[in-house]
């Protein structure tokens, strides 16, 4: 018996916890006996994590907005056509830590006039959406003190403060509106247990 | 007096002389003492650069068609906001070996169906032609001499063999007649100072 396969993003401010949502997820459905594929953006594929080295290393204003966002759009081809797409030919279950809302969010952000291209962008060269997009909503103010407790090489997008961090969870509120048929929203001030409960009876009721 | 500025690109198959040319032409103006910008795609910027290492090494098919178009124009977007533009706007005379019209050549030699998709793509993110733009025309047999007998590590573009020469040079035929206003076609099968001759020409009177 063949499954289809299912293509579900996790998308949230930073520190939202959607990344160990994604990956309990993961766990949870290779437990039942599902063939799943943990992904994440930018990168996801060999010739994408390199495009996300360019984009994400070196000064802050190494890349003008529109090339970021050529460039992240050429990763996201590369890990559609290399990892996703092939996995759910094979009836496999794609969970994606951040696809294209977060380059709507992002980008239309720091830069509103940018989100007509981006949505053009998307369309003219990748024009797939998830199946399934879980919103793990956050606190603004919790979600930045977690992400700031990490730490690491990549904070470009990570470092700049609470009020954007508000403006972001805005960002994704109103995606979650404007997508309403593939968003699905969840309370992420929770214990992950509990929140990872909440996931999986959303994936679940997408995979029976 | 401040000049205006000029954006002059060259093209032809490889082999055609038109790197020579570029180089013989910024020389001229030079000695005319107008200042003068010589670059090249894909790179001309330090981003662009890294992004041509990206597209231009390694295997054959590390990338579709697709992602390389979306590598290219993320370099062009570079090349264009760093290089091109401030030079023109500083009135200088900017000379550049290859521009979009190698893509369309290129890409939509391989792969017909996407030509479309280059032009939305350059109409969306680029958005800016050379006000002239020299094909350095060659018999294909010719061209694929010098162009082998010159070797590298770059050569994915220049295996093709003769019969794929002969499809090049009537691409770029065929754009200069699609692009009529801006392109002039210079026989490129004479010794060379008698084509730099002609380059200088046609260059003079844009710039008188």
């Amino acid at each position: 018996m063949s499954r289809p396969g299912l293509f579900i993003s996790f998308e949230g401010i930073d520190g939202s916890g959607k990344s160990t949502q994604a990956r309990l997820l993961a766990e949870a459905l290779r437990a039942q006996g599902r063939e799943v594929v943990l992904t994440r953006e930018p990168g996801g594929s060999p010739g994408a994590e390199e495009i996300r080295k360019l984009v994400l290393t070196g000064e802050r204003d190494r890349w003008s907005a529109e090339t970021e966002l050529l460039l992240f759009t050429a990763a996201r081809r590369d890990h559609l056509e290399r990892t996703i797409a092939p996995a759910i030919a094979a009836g496999q279950v794609v969970i994606c830590d951040r696809f294209a809302d977060s380059t709507r969010m992002y980008q239309g952000l720091s830069r509103g006039d940018l989100r007509a291209a981006v949505d053009q962008l998307h369309d003219l060269m990748i024009g797939r959406e998830p199946d399934l997009t879980l919103l793990i909503d956050i606190d603004p103010a919790t979600g930045l003190g977690r992400a700031l407790s990490r730490g690491g090489d990549e904070e470009r997008f990570e470092s700049f403060g609470e009020g954007l961090q508000e403006k972001m969870r805005a960002g994704f509120l109103a995606l979650a509106e404007e997508f309403s048929d593939r968003f699905v929203t969840i309370d992420g001030n929770r214990p992950l247990e509990d929140v990872a409960v909440d996931v999986a009876a959303v994936a679940g009721a997408h995979l029976s």
